[in-house]
């Protein structure tokens, strides 16, 4: 799976493509797949998993504590803070929209949101449970869960790993953030964007940017490139970019190190600090490097200014979500 | 004031005052101070201010992240867990009905909801910010925010720590939740409660628990009261009720040790761990030591089991609640 990629990486990087980007508003829908089809059961069950802290050992931390669904789906940190305060290297990824990315985590290690969602629960340091087996204990433990299981899947002992991170998958699915400036431009309102954003979005198409961050999530759907492409003594002296190995911490290859995923573009303003260790506080700030460290160019201050104002209208609208009423462990606590 | 509330205190603990409960429904509407009527603008407010962990120093705590509205309105745990992983000595109390406490926290040091919300905020093991200075300043960052500031308080510059707090307070006094089994059978619906919940309300009054624990909350409307009243070596070594001075460690005076606010009973079933140090795991665990130290009586395994069958049936209806987008800092971060 990671040669083919490869393989892609090496032709975006090969540089004389220069794709003519077809500019594409964001799908309303997130395609599931075959064997978990999204169902508004699954999606309420899934809803409610997402928000409960009982899946960490502390009762502490839920998925959305790190991807928060109030804000821009992820939590404004560096590194997330998961059970007893411990942090990890990596800066939550946005989970709207994480529906159109081709794999999931920084590394791309998880090929779906179901695979995705099985990771965090069983982190010792993000919500550190010792094992699935033991979040299924709980949830049997709570009537309420039975009922939503089994509403969402069928049958009388519907409580397992599979059908929670099908649930939460098919939750994550409904987390889509269409009508931004930018959609709404592309879909023939010429006023949606200002001037200095149409500009900003010429800016990203001649320099290259959208060779990479293509498609309606602006996330390559599915590519991985190395970051960073170019050594920059300053720029690792302040950041540590190089720190983590990326794919290769997976892969141990020498040729997989410092290669990551695409991240999507879509609600980039809403999710400072950037880049996969959240080094860079503010969003001119990571303009600038990805212009040096994927260019080695000295971005001017005024392409930064227009592309920054293109990348703000890529926020999109949050759909309105009921909160979630978490059953209830009547009469006992399981910390 | 606490010397008002010492007296009727004392009143209560001598006993033979057996006020014949009253049962009264929970009202499904609570006053608001003169100086600052509920209104949908604030509520909007208070509810988005209420679930935002950039309230806090590190971005991982809000309101809610202690007092859980997807819950029982607070964690399930023994002591809450603030930023980086700290934890202090006391159980989060429920937020749902607090608007029918008389004075608020344990030791009731808060005499409304405004004065209890701005304490956690810079608690240095809770939310950890320096000063509501740094809140205010943070706050006046995010657009959104002077908006909504500016809606629920009118002005350009609404932002403060005072309209913060009463926009908090204003969104908790809708926290109610009516219509429990034992709200329905007050009404009249004699067959809301089972013939062994009206038997435990029988027992609970024929014991005097509703003499601290009364009127429709549950609560004895800002009594505060001795616990443990009797000592008990055995109970003493297992759960170190004692540690905790409660009102004395405000008042730092003689008389008020071990006195504490007489918390709710609502939802009781579902706020375990119990006792202001959550050092009891379960409701008939909480039933039992109640019986001994306030009332130095052996309850029956049959009369712990009525009593817990009634309680469970003061678990409310929780409101449907849109959940809040909150508005963000665009291409930045505060962390």
């Amino acid at each position: 799976m990671f040669k083919i990629r490869l393989l892609i990486t090496a032709l975006a990087l090969a540089g004389s493509i220069s794709v003519a980007s077809a500019w594409e508003a964001l799908p309303t829908q997130a395609p599931a797949p075959a064997d978990n089809e999204t169902t508004p059961a699954k999606v309420a069950l899934g809803q409610m998993l997402y928000h409960d802290p009982r899946l960490s050992s502390t009762g502490t931390v839920s998925c959305a504590s790190c991807h928060n669904t109030m804000l821009g789906g992820e939590d404004n940190r560096a590194n997330s803070m998961g059970v007893n305060g411990q942090t990890g290297g990596r800066s939550a990824p946005t989970v709207w929209n994480s529906a159109f990315n081709a794999v999931q985590f920084w590394d791309g290690r998880a090929a779906s949101l179901e695979a995705q969602a099985a990771g965090p629960v069983t982190n010792p340091i993000e919500m550190g449970m010792k094992s699935w087996d033991d979040v299924v204990a709980r949830l049997k433990e709570i009537e309420g869960y039975k009922t939503a299981f089994a509403e969402a899947f069928g049958g009388q002992d519907a409580i397992s790993q599979d059908h929670a991170t099908k649930a939460i998958a098919a939750y994550e699915r409904t987390l889509i953030t269409p009508n931004s400036p930018y959609d709404r431009y592309v879909k023939g309102d010429k006023s949606a964007l200002t001037e200095q954003q149409v500009r900003g979005m010429n800016t990203m198409q001649s320099l290259g940017c959208v060779s990479c961050h293509s498609g309606p999530a602006f996330n390559g759907a599915g590519m991985f490139q190395r970051f960073p492409m170019f050594d920059n003594a300053y720029l690792a002296a302040q950041y540590h970019f190089k720190k983590d190995l990326g794919v290769a911490e997976v892969t141990k290859k020498e040729e997989d190190k410092h290669l990551w995923k695409v991240p999507t573009l879509r609600n980039i303003a809403l999710t400072a600090p950037y880049f996969h260790n959240g080094a860079v506080k503010t969003l001119e700030a990571a303009v600038r490097v990805m212009g040096k460290t994927q260019l080695n160019k000295d971005l001017s201050d005024a392409e930064i200014s227009d592309i920054v104002a293109f990348l703000n209208g890529l926020t999109g609208e949050f759909p309105k979500q009921t909160m979630p009423t978490l059953p209830g462990t009547p009469g006992k606590t399981f910390y």
